[in-house]
């Protein structure tokens, strides 16, 4: 146990469920009982929803989906739910709107994030720009959806906003790549005075050789939690086998003033596929964390990830044992370390 | 012939040769008969310089080269010119320095532009932040040369400003790609308030499936130019064969206040390698614009290319053939003519 604290608001209540006698007791994430907590055709037209990020919203959680059409082109969902776990979608993918109120819709949207800073809400996700690139858009009251500019060049995937400003500045990790399955990926940050323009890019950390789970590529996965030890990131680790790839879910600590450096970077997965809906879909062996939901007052966290791109999951952790956890299997490579530009 | 007038400096003292006898009359550019001007191991421990932008200053003309050393790695060196055809280098690689005067080197450096905005020069170059990335620095003396931000995210090459700011912003061409000899590539414009942060990236024109010489990649070359037409824009297309990549040099003209905005674009390549310094080198079969020398007054154009990653050529053109062949010759795509955020 470490006696860090998770700087935030209380969310007394999120979903939760207590370590489970069948989960061993010296991994540091378990998964509800209930999972997964997002079936096959959960609406009429959408055949999978996974990849999906939540938020605490008025009395109870709101959050962005991607739901996978019957013609098999992705969208992005709107979903409620009073406790986390049980969640009614509207019917219609988002409609966004330009700048100017005009209907301005991507042609594809995947992978949403969905971060608040100073009382907006903004959502990222992967859309074409002639190629993957990241989207974004912003909401007070989630039914206007107006769409800002893409902030970076294609290729890139897997954009995460950090939940304040550092130094004035709004804070993002994105994933440089290319246009198709990716063969390599690093998790960089980039800065913004406005959110028009971006830069000051950094590398945080890259795909690893020596931690055999994430020797393909890594990606940002959930909004960085800010503790007393840095921001705790969930991110996604992938490694290659002769069938496919695999998706892991990692954990590290950024520095909070200079989140390019990495403090602590867990040499294990946190959690990777094991169960039925993790292992079987669309794309087997898929974990692939987009969002937490967590209480600063007793720091529990709860994952939301994507599992076998047909599910989405649930998993649980304290602020306490998954940074201790991390810290006592930390190894930071010198890249890892680098500050400044190259 | 047009009616087209060239907006910029008078360079009366440019290089230039009128079109010899050998020379086909129907086509737009041709060579300078003194090609290659820079040969193979022009400087102790460099084997082949290429690729490589000039500009004039004072009352010569200074160039920023890619030499490739003798152990494989490029780096920039500095050369200088009085009449444009005959180069002296120095005999340092150029050492940069970041902005609080400390040195600061890039582990390699490629393919370099050169373009002035207002007093200041800039470079702008091919590097590594953990991939393929567009370095920049700024030099007013050719004595030091200052690093700064990276403009953009890797993955990125052949990034080209604008020779002034429009509406105020800094404005710059790249192609995102990604890390390794990337089969795609398309040319995006980007804007800028400060040269530290960038936005509003907006796709220019992609590689043509109907141009068969240009339907695997294209990338920006020389900086633009300004014309009562447009900007008009060499740059490079490439295509694939059984035995390699092919790379010729294509022209565009493209809408002076909203340069991702394709006026008309050859649908001819204006210089193909056909020479034995275009088709035996290094790599076969490229021919590479990276910088013109121009007179407003004449309309004189001479285009410094690389030939085959070993050589420098020039050859020219004047605005008033070449913005007719590529009028005459033009088709422009509808993602060619897309305006806006897509």
């Amino acid at each position: 146990m470490s006696d860090v604290k998770m700087i935030g608001p209380n969310v007394p209540n999120m979903p939760w469920q207590e370590r489970g006698a069948e989960t061993k007791g010296f991994m540091p994430v378990w998964r509800y009982s209930g999972n997964p907590i997002i079936g096959r055709n959960p609406l009429e037209g959408v055949a999978r929803i996974f990849n999906s990020a939540v938020i605490p919203y008025e009395d109870g959680f709101i959050g962005v989906f991607r739901g996978e059409g019957t013609d098999g082109v992705p969208h992005i969902y709107l979903g409620r739910s009073q406790n986390g776990t049980d969640w009614t979608f509207e019917k219609e993918k988002i409609q966004f709107v330009d700048e100017a109120g005009n209907p301005f819709m991507p042609i594809y949207a995947y992978d949403p994030r969905l971060v608040k800073v100073e009382e907006v809400y903004y959502m990222m996700w992967c859309q074409d720009c002639y190629g993957a690139s990241i989207g974004m858009a912003r909401t007070t009251d989630f039914k206007t959806f107006t769409r800002i500019e893409n902030p970076f060049l294609p290729f890139n995937r897997n954009a995460v906003l950090f939940p304040r400003k550092i130094d004035g500045k709004f804070m993002m990790l994105s994933r440089p790549s290319d246009s198709g399955h990716t063969p390599f990926g690093d998790i960089y940050l980039s800065e913004s005075p406005d959110m028009v323009y971006w830069g000051k890019h950094r590398h945080v950390m890259g795909k690893n050789g020596d931690h055999w789970w994430e020797n393909v590529k890594i990606g940002g996965g959930a909004a960085p939690i800010e503790t007393t030890e840095g921001w705790l990131l969930f991110y996604h680790g992938v490694t290659g086998t002769c069938n496919g790839l695999v998706y892991s879910i990692g954990g590290a600590i950024l520095d909070r003033d200079q989140p390019s450096i990495v403090k602590y970077r867990c040499a294990n997965f946190l959690l990777t596929p094991q169960e039925w809906y993790e292992e079987r879909g669309f794309v087997p062996n898929v974990t692939f964390p987009c969002a937490t939901i967590h209480d600063a007052k007793t720091g529990r966290i709860a994952i939301y990830y994507g599992a076998a791109d047909s599910y989405v999951g649930l998993a649980f952790t304290t602020v306490h044992e998954v940074v201790a956890y991390i810290k006592d299997h930390s190894r930071v490579s010198e890249s890892d370390r680098e500050i400044g530009l190259r």
